[in-house]
């Protein structure tokens, strides 16, 4: 239970996956994406964003990210993003591979969002052919250290990348956390702002695995089928791999899910504020909360069981709230941040 | 259920396999395989081949087998395979795509198994820098026509390639139905017999996904982690992928489900040789039957209703056992062939 | 001297080409493309082919070939040509490796032409995304057998590739050879037939390295540049890549070099049929002679210092002329041959 | 003329290198490299090295890199140079590219030496399968900033890759300046320094093209031969690709190049110290002069012809100095520069 706090990929599967797991393992049904679930798990995301969008089925995030920036981008581009993104610090050079080469070029920008001017800058300083072309920017929403893109900014970046003829793609792998703390509709963050493919994550949702590549943009999605299929992306039983997302979104559990792991990231994040040597690194915005504190505690809250990473620089760390976390799983390790500062 | 014999893909997740899944799905586990139930599966693969294997569980046969083939050769080697090989006939240029450009040579070979002169032939005929050099040899275990081949032959072809330098990988998608099939201890048809590389089936034997990359040769193991992670094939709640697999090898059900879908094989074979206009294009030695029959008789099973594919020459048409195919199933089956046959 | 015979590119740098490079070896000249020689030669090869062409010098062959084949495909997709086209048998894989895993599917033809019929069963027999999609059809002209496609079988060729929406790419490391042979308009055998971009053999003429990628199909051409920059095939020093181009063609060398090397292949031809023993295996159509001739004849001349390929199936010669080969060589060589005969 | 000071590669072929060619234009040879003259090439270079190295001809310097880091990284490994290498800036992904997705990492270090300690925490930073593993370190002799590395900073540089059990590439394609600078034995700045592969360049040094690949660690060009011409980087009329090292390296023709434009340059820095208003960036060492000076003598030495890049940063100018450049082109040169400076 106290290693919970690591990642929200540490949790299982929720109740309405299962279920809806359990629902379609009877019988037989046809390989590939064949199958009545399947079209319907396709028609639920189209419902969710309202357009008729392409949906794709693949294993796990960074083969969702990876392919839709392939479909992109051809080998001699670039690609722009964050450089804390996933697809650059946590990919292992999927996005080169899957591409056969696409270079990664990286902008800051506060708080893990990308910083327009920087991007602007990286298209227009070079135009000659011994550069990579940039073709593409990704960005993260929620980002990769827990704030959120308002659909304000969501709409200058799009208008940007109108403007540099850059293609966008979201990397949503906690897209649902975002949605959840925004309170709008899908599309007002999506296709709306210019998004031509997103990655929407379901893993970090309560999927066993399993993300859905969206494209909003359907020319992009041309021959995606056989993309999925070469890289090893395409399920044979696909029913098992899509009916989840049924559970999810028929009744509401994705963004039940999302807002309840974003609550629990809230109370953690409110009660760590109070706590003397504690500091917030970034806003507290969906599920994950960055907060700076002593080495030693650090050291003794590791002591009394509790994991969690301190990648981001030492003395930072990064508590993830689950679907599955519960009030109780956050009191507690406030309890113990604070006996551990009192102790100090 | 008239489309079931299509594919052994067709079938759902087996009782043992689903009980796994249900029995970690609960609390908080580490990601990307540091949790104890993959460690137990690696360890039943280990004992089941009775030998200090490294595995690697992966999300499908496309995957496996060409993550399996890139540790083996570099991309101006190639690979042969018989000419009805998956790797070649249906992975979408996987391979070439995961090795970056890796050149399949085929051979041909009765009954889907690769003729070993042919082999011979295909490494000698060429020895300069114009042409890929031949480094492994891929063969299917069971075929993809479903013959199996027997320990003495396979003793033929690791000889073969201990003596032409070959690596030696098995697409092990039927391997429990070999198993089955052939009633000896698994390591006499993979290590023993010099296989370096198994890919060993889980889909088509009763889970939902996955299958096991085995390294009998570990040195060509090394850094293969990082390959699956780079290819987008290291799943995050690893748990759901290795969980089943404990499923499948603690209590049997492995070679049950395999036995099983043999049986039903085998009853269907013996059936449909008693139908005048029927015959049997390959041994049955696993859970396939492959049988020529005249056209119009094909049309009138596909009006009843069944649906298999003919992909293998006008004329000839593949059935395919499960684990979940009953007798009453294969019963219903010929008992529609009988009465096309007699109409006919 | 008694090597030439086994290869065109045994030969030197033809003195219209040299004297080209040594025009321009004088002062400085702008890099990678940018200067006056670059773009005259450039003109130069629209003049020749009487269009708008996009052109791009590039190193050697298999980089032009592999280079103009992934600017017509994707990895997913497939590439069709002859059994024995060089692309297939003499790159080491560099088409799979440039396109990142493109396939190459096989049809068989007579004297290496490809058979139309098979073309089109190939593209036909899978339309399933388990197997590469055929998006390309490539040609040798002359081919590697010594024939030269008519302008009628080159329309219906390209008649075809319409018809199956296939991208036509034409092999022309011995284009000068094929137009000689046939005496017609270049651009009867290139765009009016539907070549969507052409491989232009410059070593095989005259020149000491260098091929030009010609695009009739301008839209393909897109980014070329950029695929040139990064597979290293984009000269610094670009003057002495493209100028030998202008001496090639500012005063025809490059037809005459063709024209002279065919006559030479002719006269051999002509003489090797008298000799008892020796067959032509093909017609000698371009600078290429293939015959079969009894082992012991072929051991003879070795023994007497001629040297040749003999790959093509035992007891057949390939025998190459080039634009340096005298009348005088090709009489020293019958003379043997002959001599051999009568010995045996 | 006046365009001279943009690169080193717009100079032309110097008459050693002519000669040389000239000299193997008769006649026919053996193709791929299988000649008498690239024989005697990769001896000399072996004698030049003092030491039985691998050595292979490519076409050009973004080849020669990519193909020799391709050898010593696999697609999930990282390679580790300065910010400003040419392997970053200005290949256009082409690492990337042969490599099948290896990342490149930067580190940043004064003068464009890369800065060991940042190498180090590079290294160290990172030590799970979700990031790319480093595996080499690329390192420019001379650098691009005009600088070179001492003996004595090779030491540290080979020192810290065996502790961290890091490859070592040289990007030579200035090596000749850097030794003509150093005044050592090449062997005490590449293989006993712990090189394991360099990139020893000829175009910039009074070649038409073409570098050399030099395996000091010979195990890694195992099988470089076929990376070679997978990756159309062999030459099939190699003789004219070698033949020009034997004219710059039989007779002293490679020193003496390289010292005369490191002469030049030094002069140039010399007088533009004196300049008001211009300084040295970095410290003039090779062939290469990097001076800040005001926008509005850049532009109006632009007025009068001059043509040289200014891509690192507003106001600061890069100019080369080649084999070919006259102490009277530096002193036109200063000339207008104190022109300049005078009227503003």
């Amino acid at each position: 239970m106290k290693n919970q706090f690591a990642s929200d990929n540490y949790s299982g599967i929720c109740a309405e996956a299962w279920q809806a797991m359990a629902a379609v393992n009877h019988g037989y049904a046809n390989s590939y994406g064949d199958d009545p679930w399947t079209t319907r798990a396709c028609n639920l995301i189209r419902d969710f964003f309202e357009t008729d969008c392409q949906v794709f089925f693949v294993f796990n995030g960074t083969a969702a990210n990876s392919l839709a920036l392939s479909a992109l981008c051809h080998s001699y581009h670039s690609i722009i993003c964050h450089e804390m993104a996933h697809v650059e610090t946590d990919e292992c050079g999927a996005t080169e591979f899957f591409s056969n080469g696409t270079k990664i070029l990286l902008v800051p920008g506060e708080h893990g969002k990308v910083d327009l001017k920087a991007v602007e800058h990286t298209v227009n300083r070079r135009k000659d052919i011994h550069y990579p072309k940039p073709k593409a920017l990704s960005i993260t929403q929620a980002t990769e250290l827990g704030t959120v893109y308002t659909p304000a900014q969501l709409g200058e970046v799009g208008e940007l990348c109108r403007r540099l003829s850059l293609r966008l793609h979201m990397d949503g792998a906690r897209f649902a956390n975002a949605l959840a703390s925004l309170q709008v509709a899908p599309k007002e963050i999506t296709w709306k702002a210019g998004v031509d493919v997103l990655t929407f994550g379901g893993a970090k949702n309560g999927l066993a695995l399993g993300e859905a590549v969206v494209f909003f943009n359907k020319e992009l999605a041309c021959e995606f089928d056989y993309r999925c299929k070469q890289s090893g992306q395409l399920a044979s039983k696909m029913r098992f791999l899509s009916a989840p997302w049924i559970g999810l979104l028929e009744n509401g559990a994705l963004l039940r899910n999302a807002a309840h792991a974003n609550h629990c990231a809230r109370l953690l994040a409110e009660g760590l504020k109070l706590v003397p040597g504690v500091e917030l690194s970034h806003p507290c915005e969906a599920n994950a909360v960055f907060v700076s504190m002593p080495e030693p505690m650090i050291r003794a809250l590791n002591e009394r069981g509790w994991y969690f990473y301190t990648f981001i620089g030492s003395g930072h760390a990064r508590l993830m709230c689950s679907w599955s976390t519960t009030e109780a799983d956050v009191e507690a390790l406030l309890q113990d941040v604070c006996e551990v500062a009192a102790a100090s």
